[in-house]
């Protein structure tokens, strides 16, 4: 049998998915689930709490997914690090609802930051893993492999705000800034690896 | 005689940065200049279209500042991006209240986005000229200089938002943000431009 507090994230990430934090109640998790609040209560006290473990289900499952991308990795580097964009836009599209119309009260009353340097700190190992893979195989020219995979993490998110904040500040929920962004990051990638891939 | 115009400017300038947008009235400028209320209505008819000019003026100083460094560029590069940085970091951090703790609604009564656009293009035309004379006398090998400018505005920008986005979150007015602002834009221009230079 499933884990019980498996199928509470998975449930919790469908009416997340479809309406929001906010407008997601506890009491319809339970009913989903056809269990008890109590017992829902039981595993998550507070619905920050399960928040949080839905924020992690998302982004373990991103991860994973962009191992698979670096796994299949096969002289082509620049069309990984662009499947690896398209993959997190992807990811971006399916969850949009989570960014948007949501007051942050959950994000302040939660231990978000230890996870948040949790998931960069594997992003940084992510692309590591990538561009140790490329000096081998492509000739990518790298100094310092470290500090670029943390760089690039900071470059792809900073490029990504761009066009959150500008979001936030007109309010208009806008899912077709995924389009914007991933095309951001590209520009980022090209312009610094791109002259750096021996030909 | 001064523009009164530019005089109320000034005057609001000056309260603005001590106490933020919105702490301060029509009052305590119009008190300041030693004019009467009606007349400073008679110039600004209401707050925001005075914040704008203020906000205005302020990126005009920092664009004018910003081209006598890159006018003094003398086969130094990567040193002049640096400066560039700096710069705008020590504007931030003599502006810095203008970020925190205000509510964001003159934002959206005012024009800004044509402002906010129209900076761009200068930020991005004030590169190029950099990018231009570094190809001719420093060896830089860009292949699309306009691109490349783009790309910078943007990292710059976005890397500067993940550590105001950090401040928004917790909600603390922090402006040792600025160092790791400046932090992270040079990391960025190291990471893309210091191999493309001829040793």
């Amino acid at each position: 049998m499933e884990n019980r507090k498996d199928q509470i994230i998975e449930a919790a990430l469908k009416r997340f998915a479809h309406f929001g934090f906010h407008k997601t109640t506890m009491n319809e998790i339970a009913d989903d689930l056809r269990i008890t609040k109590a017992n829902l209560y039981y595993y998550y006290p507070d619905k920050s709490t399960l928040i949080l473990d839905v924020v992690c289900k998302i982004a373990t499952d991103l991860q994973a997914d962009e191992k698979k991308v670096i796994d299949q990795y096969a002289n082509n580097f620049m069309e990984t690090m662009f499947k690896l964009i398209e993959l997190r836009g992807d990811f971006t599209r399916k969850y949009y609802i989570f960014h948007i119309n949501e007051n942050l009260d959950w994000i302040k009353g939660i231990d978000i930051y230890e996870v948040m340097e949790d998931f960069y700190q594997r992003d940084v190992a992510l692309l590591k893993c990538l561009y140790e893979k490329a000096m081998t195989h492509e000739g990518l020219v790298l100094d310092n492999v470290d500090e670029v995979a943390r760089a690039m993490v900071e470059i792809q998110k900073g490029v990504s705000f761009i066009h959150t904040i500008s979001d936030m500040i007109t309010g208009i929920p806008n899912d077709a800034n995924v389009d914007k962004i991933i095309e951001s990051q590209k520009r980022a990638v090209k312009l610094i690896f791109e002259a750096r891939l021996a030909k």
